[in-house]
């Protein structure tokens, strides 16, 4: 399938991304220079974007002078193209009538548009104003008094990168269709509805009503159940989870608190067996199981840890992230080459990046990354392929400053 | 498409959710009385997991006893039924040899099986200690000295739900191979990886490598630009965003602040109009505008960010986001029964629960949200059309208790 995208910042690109590292063809359309987001913190010394061109690999990148005419019809006739794998669309445009569904229909009917939008009715909004709308900032942070009153929003576009995935899936059940029905479809997705929608099937909306207020905060508790981080001698954390009871045993055998938990069960009256009274209770497990961890290196209690399958994790750094990356350890990231053009004269200034493969791995094995985009750099390699423009035309295009 | 479900928690039942809202079948299977995850918090008044019943409705319910050799056959016959539409698994099973995808394919050797697991050599893992792991707590959280040592959990089990959609695009893509090659697939997804990955895509890998170690925090600010939460005169809170130039200006001018911060550029010899210049006086230019929204109650402010075009979204309460669905406010909203029988010899206790529709819009529609699930309602139902069992088998079944 080739799919022709026009998105910028996370959503949309990472819609094409999920399906071009699953095997689709992705055509990214720019404007000349390059969208808002072509510059993106972070950026590599090269002065590039980590961040755009970790989200624009694999992809093929056609820039064009968006606001002429001429640039206008050669989008439209690559997003119409004909054939069974072509005549699908991810954008994320707002009154733009050219890109409009209508207009694009009339020239191929069966068109597959997956438009992503802030607001179902439209209106603009991004993932930390939709956070904020969802009631999850609220919710996050230390409880007790030091948190109570400004929300914390988190740091990672989570909605953007679900957004995204659902692109991915939307367009792929669309073509599933397409094949069977000859039906194209005009879908579209807002970012506030894949939040409401994500908070509601977690029952948080449902539990909120039922309450009247929201659910306090939980610091770094698990709401339900009993996971807390703890420190450990050497100033690592880590992160313990007992969500099930052989987990919650394991926990108590290997911390040797088992007949402390008996004894606190028989003196409060409780049953901790019970994970909502784990949960009830999660301070006074914690404050008992806090000195364990306080004698011990990251390294040694996660070897006691490990060997009475205790569910944990260490909290890691980014930069811990990347050496280990660096010793071969997390085969799911990649380094790609980027090598944009300098400046007209200046040589080109070569950087890597850390990037990822598909975290989908197919029998067994990780797919390849994806080349660096280069903006604008198959322009002229897909208008010949996908619509025989020929070299003189192409010659004009560059006359007229349309590509 | 007929896809068996064998997950429980977020991420895999979540893949089944979404699969099942863009139209498949899904026959979620569990252990008789169910899983884990069964009575999750948060819960209805009649002891219903909201969690549960949002997560798996839409989703057919057969229970069996797995622990049995009898229902163990009865399961892989589900999973390996023949037909184009059917041969489709989804488990996040650990150490259960006969769910092994060997096993399986020599029942069907064109199986479509993805596998959700932690991480990718099969040690188990959650949302929590995966985040943890990939450093995103550690920059989450309020800037300066008060926040800088203990890191800040997500509450949103974002990678879960990242995970989740994955599936869907994963299964959507292996359908569509097969449906051209004949070959089926086993995939594997590791929670991990989707964070490793999601990390990395965003370019903050390879700047936390370049930096040497990892950013500072930086509370309710936007990296790289400009976004921060301000405070209304009525005590309510709303979450500004000043991304693109034509977003800066919108805030300066209804602020009445474009010769404060003019006059500020010649003080400081910056340019605002850059987005990085933005970030690096983040404080600056919260601390000028913090008095204009201190003097608007919510309504006011809005409707003036509104007028001038400002990206902006208010801070609400899960419960005030009820509040709204109550009044029609949020259409990818739906209410759905609950009504599981109570127990024997009680009468059944309905509740409703607040839950969503698919966020994918499909030419102007909201599909359906998918009937509210019930512990093994469906099992007779789908051993008889699946596996054409009839009513002395099921009958032998239910007395040795394997149903």
């Amino acid at each position: 399938m080739q799919v022709v995208e026009c998105a910028s910042y996370v959503a949309g690109p990472t819609g094409g991304l999920t399906l071009a590292q699953l095997g689709a063809e992705v055509v990214r359309i720019d404007p000349l220079g390059g969208g808002h987001d072509h510059r993106r913190w972070p950026l590599a010394p090269n002065g590039e974007s980590y961040y755009w061109s970790s989200l624009n690999k694999g992809k093929r990148s056609v820039a064009v002078d968006l606001r002429s005419p001429e640039g206008q019809d050669l989008v439209v006739a690559l997003i119409t193209a004909p054939g069974p794998d072509r005549g699908l669309l991810i954008d994320n445009v707002v009154g733009r009538s050219w890109l409009g569904d209508n207009a694009l229909r009339t020239s191929r009917k069966d068109l597959i548009h997956l438009r992503v939008q802030g607001h179902p009715d439209g209106r603009p909004a991004v993932d930390y104003t939709v956070n904020a709308g969802v009631g999850v900032p609220q919710i996050t942070g230390p409880e007790g008094a030091d948190g109570a009153t400004r929300p914390v929003n988190h740091v990672l576009p989570a909605w953007d990168l679900i957004t995204g995935v659902s692109v991915a899936a939307g367009m792929l059940a669309a073509l599933h269709d397409r094949e069977r029905t000859g039906n194209g479809a005009f879908i579209e997705l807002a970012l506030s509805d894949v939040a409401l929608a994500g908070v509601a099937n977690l029952g948080w909306l449902s539990e909120a009503e039922l309450r009247g207020g929201d659910r306090p905060r939980h610091g770094n508790h698990l709401y339900g159940s009993f996971a807390s981080d703890f420190a450990t001698a050497d100033g690592q954390r880590v992160m313990v989870v007992a969500l099930t009871e052989g987990q919650w045993k394991a926990l108590q055998t290997v911390t040797g608190t088992t007949k402390v938990f008996d004894a606190l069960e028989t003196a409060l009256g409780v049953d901790l067996h019970v994970e909502e009274e784990r949960y009830h209770h999660r301070e006074t497990i914690a404050a008992i199981l806090r000195p364990w961890f306080a004698r011990r290196d990251l390294d040694q209690a996660g070897a006691e840890l490990d060997r009475a399958r205790v569910l944990w994790g260490p909290y890691r750094g980014m930069a811990d992230v990347a050496a280990a990356h660096r010793r071969g350890g997390h085969r799911v990231l990649a380094d790609i080459e980027l090598a944009e053009p300098g400046q007209p004269g200046a040589a080109a200034t070569p950087s890597t990046s850390i990037t990822a493969r598909s975290p989908l791995r197919w029998n067994g094995a990780y797919g390849e990354p994806g080349e660096s985009p280069v903006l604008g750099r198959d322009t002229e390699q897909v208008l010949t392929e996908v619509l025989g423009l020929t070299a003189p035309e192409l010659a004009g295009l560059h006359d007229r400053g349309v590509i």
